[in-house]
């Protein structure tokens, strides 16, 4: 019997504001999840690290099975801001109680579960944005810049973009809009000065509170954000075929804001995408699993 | 004698890295100057005060007089940040020993000097960029949104511009150019992951320090900064007319690359720009002097 009881596989996916485990056992059933917090070294490498064991412990009782199996598990994890060598340097620093443990990026693993564990390319379009393509033995990402310098047609650029049309608007500088009226309505305020006060201190997740505003303008015709949006599909339409020339023939789009730019797409550049078959936490197992078999 | 002793007149310019004081009798007489460290309140309140009172006991030393005399001073300060509701609240409730004093932001003092404390305008472009119209009793301001929200054609925004391209480049989105090969040579490197662990933590003053960059290949007529630059002149030009819609007959533009922005502009533009007389301090002094003749 043996052999059953050590082969536990668990997949993590972590990000910026949660963290998800998955825990399988060797024939591939889910035998429990957990859900914990926050889960980005780049933001805090003690927090990422209690999130991970949180998830993990979590999904440990949803199995019915004691913490003393946690030197059994298999684990994978994908970890947002691990692209930044430093960031991963100090995931690879942590000792973990495991009996097996892989880090990698959580783009990684989205592009794995996506294509269920075979060749492909993924596009994460939420707050921020970046793609990965996986072929062969080569993983080559784009964008994943971080915000504000990066992050092309992320929620946060979105409202960044409307934001700084809204105050060139009341400077005069550019004719109004509606989509300047709706901003100024959720801002609660016209006034420039007011404006600055209010986004002085903006991180990326409050430029995207702006993001469904522009959403709605541009599925109106709004002209404003119309143009915002073109330069973010020109922006995806350029990482789409960057990824096919990479060599990725199956290319998924996920994260908050996708199905959204999914439609906004010209026709033939939709027929270039395909669901995601899988859940990032299932890419982290796929890997684990195949990790585990090679060594 | 008593007049004559009793009427100083202090002209404070309070900016994000640096504090200058200007000490002038009431025949307008310079008696000492001082120069102390950051005066943001936006960025701490406790460090712009320090500093306003150093570069002021500096100047009283200069003009060797008795730290006593401080309750004699009629001072009007120009300070960055104030623009912003709050902080200009935490400014009206510091308690100064002056006799006088009179808080306006930096925008404000360096326009009126400018124009010698006449009516005017000013564009200000250096790390950030903003403008001011001061005609009658009429204060309109243009810009001044902070970075990464505005500060167009400013060095942070030239340095962000130069930077985003050279990701894309890298990531293969767009073509590669001169700007990418000489940005990637400060950097140190051309590998993404990289640039973006370097850049992670950029404030505004460190992209500013790729302006340089972007001016000299903009010069040597580099398509990708000329491009670029492009944007930034036909805002400032966009700017300037509606200065002079606001009234503004006289407009002058200071900061760091403000005269190579004014050779980049054409020659119909160049020619509606004047040299500013005074300095900002000065422009200080002019503006106290005026509301204690009118108390």
């Amino acid at each position: 019997m043996e052999p059953v009881t050590r082969n536990y596989y668990v997949g993590i996916d972590g990000g910026g504001t949660k963290c998800k485990a998955r825990l399988e056992n060797a024939q591939g059933e889910l035998l429990g999840e957990g859900l914990s917090g926050p889960c980005n070294p780049a933001q805090s490498a003690e927090t990422a690290f209690a999130s991970i064991i949180e998830a993990t412990t979590l999904a440990l009782e949803a199995a019915s099975l004691p913490a003393t199996k946690m030197s059994d598990l298999n684990v994978c994890m994908g970890l947002a801001g691990v692209n930044v060598a430093r960031y991963r340097e100090t995931a690879q620093r942590w000792i973990f109680p495991f009996k097996h443990t892989h880090i990698t990026t959580d783009l990684h693993i989205a592009c794995l579960g996506a294509h269920a564990g075979q060749d492909g390319a993924i596009i994460i379009t939420g707050t921020g944005s970046s793609a990965l393509a996986s072929v062969g033995e080569n993983l080559s990402s784009i964008g994943g810049h971080g915000f504000p310098l990066g992050d092309k047609a992320g929620g946060a650029w979105l409202g960044l973009r409307a934001l700084q049309y809204t105050l060139e608007a009341l400077d005069a500088l550019v004719p109004t809009s509606r989509l300047v009226k709706d901003m100024c309505e959720a801002l609660g305020t016209d006034e420039p000065q007011a404006i600055v006060g209010k986004s002085l201190h903006y991180k990326s997740s409050d430029f995207g509170k702006f993001a469904p505003i522009v959403v709605k303008c541009a599925n109106d015709n709004e002209p404003v954000s119309l143009s915002i949006v073109n330069e973010g599909k020109q922006y995806l339409t350029g990482v789409i075929s960057q990824l096919e020339k990479l060599g990725a023939k199956r290319i998924s789009m996920i994260g908050g804001i996708s199905s959204q730019w999914a439609k906004w797409l010209p026709d033939n550049i939709q027929q270039r995408l395909q669901p995601a078959k899988c859940s990032p936490e299932f890419g982290a197992i796929s890997l684990v699993k195949h990790l585990v078999k090679e060594s």
